[in-house]
């Protein structure tokens, strides 16, 4: 029930119409008696930079969810940075510090690691290939890099995009292995599919996937359909997967306790939702 | 249920932390499968110019509420303000025209009048005096001129405030007799203390109660407690009365038809409350 004293989370971006998060907090905040709500605000790409500030200085600010197209831009607007966020170039979280500083993190790539987590497949140590070095490979890149990965392998078309990627990942974690110029997925233990590849019929596949171990862990972050033509062909080679999705769901916990509201479960947060997923 | 598609109404003031209208609202929109809601938004005095356009820049913002200390300057910020806004010098709705336009309107004194209205009292063609001609005096004194009474005696111990009042409302309504410099309530059907007295302990009366008629309707705005000592004392001089708080909960109909929602009876919007009033 909102009321004068409702902590607002404004979740931000354009358009609104898609956005679902508002159905997964908002009955969890109900269920557990938290006096705060998710509020969608379509605000435009050249409102942004304006609007923000302004809503971090409502008496009632709690936090914000930030979603296309402002993900980029954000980072430019906070004034602290995590080490996620400044690699991924892109953070989707904001809040308040204790000292008022406004505090930007990314959970996409938490999300996609959380999800890999949940499903058995260990990051510590292993090898890991991220095809795209776009907005969402660069999120992943670096939240694999702070779950522990040792060797990781970026590629993307755009050879500066990957190299700039693997520069941004070294600087903050100089102990790991970062090879950038092939996606060649044989020999890793994860390998991810974090380009466009799989919007469109008749895309060709990222990858040569009769090179993935079968033993190997296949992520996917195209979420137009559950099963791209990627996964089919992974899981038909035995591979274990994740679908697109699972990265925006399995980030949720990550939030919450980003907003300090504790950390449910995944599934916890299904129980309360009122869409399924 | 919020979701990408809820239409935003911002209910913009500060401190938030006594808003009744989201608990009213809300559950009504809920029960007519209405899909809006009302948002607190604690935004202070020194933002609020920068802060409405960009509210009503947002894709699904629908309208606003708005509260201290925001009313007067609402009215410099609207592209069109209503005849009975323009009186009272203040507005407490905004919504967007079909053309875009930013829209004022003042329902402080509409919920004074069709609280009245409803507990019988006519006004059409009476006389009425208004002690108090600040922002909450000057709105029901716009809506009763409105609501068709035929003079008006405004008080006020300001007299320039008094003076300026009167000339707004000839400006709209050449045809209302207007009287200022008193307040003797004999002879008048409508007697509305719109002055702070009562607030504090000790406040002496707003006018010589001694001299209301017996038969006169009495308002008061005044809501620090239920039975000022005003409404006491008229109340045994057997006088008909309003108290404070009806003037905010009457509006709101006259709030929800200006937002295009319909307009509901004040007793259908008790039923569905989830606060008592």
């Amino acid at each position: 029930m909102i009321s004068g004293t409702t902590r607002l989370i404004a979740h931000i971006g354009y358009p609104t119409s898609t956005f679902k998060a508002p159905m997964i907090y908002n009955p969890w905040f109900d269920a557990r008696g938290i006096d705060a709500v998710v509020v969608p605000m379509g605000c435009k790409a050249e409102d942004y930079a304006a609007f923000l500030p302004l809503v971090f200085r409502l008496s009632n600010i709690h936090g914000a969810l930030i979603t296309m197209p402002h993900k980029v831009a954000t980072i430019g607007l906070a004034d602290r940075v995590s080490v996620t966020a400044r690699i991924a170039g892109a953070a989707n979280a904001l809040r308040l510090g204790v000292d008022g500083a406004l505090e930007a993190d990314m959970f996409d790539g938490e999300g996609f690691v959380l999800g890999v987590l949940a499903k058995g497949q260990r990051l510590d140590g292993i090898g890991a290939l991220v095809v795209g070095a776009g907005g969402v490979g660069s999120a992943i890149a670096a939240s694999l890099a702070r779950a522990g990965v040792a060797r990781l392998a970026i590629f993307d078309p755009n050879a500066g995009a990957a190299q700039a990627l693997a520069g941004r990942l070294l600087a903050a974690y100089p102990a790991l292995r970062v090879e950038t110029g092939s996606r060649d997925p044989a020999g890793f233990e994860l390998v991810v599919n974090a380009s466009p590849l799989g919007m469109n019929a008749g895309d060709p596949l990222p990858m040569d996937v009769t090179r993935i171990d079968p033993a190997a862990f296949v992520g996917e972050v195209v979420m137009k359909t559950e099963m791209t033509p990627f996964l089919s062909a992974a899981a038909e080679r035995g591979c274990r997967y994740q679908v697109g999705t699972d990265m925006l769901f399995e980030q949720i916990p990550a939030y919450l306790e980003f907003f300090g509201f504790g950390k449910p479960t995944a599934d916890e947060l299904r129980r309360t939702a009122a869409i399924s997923y």
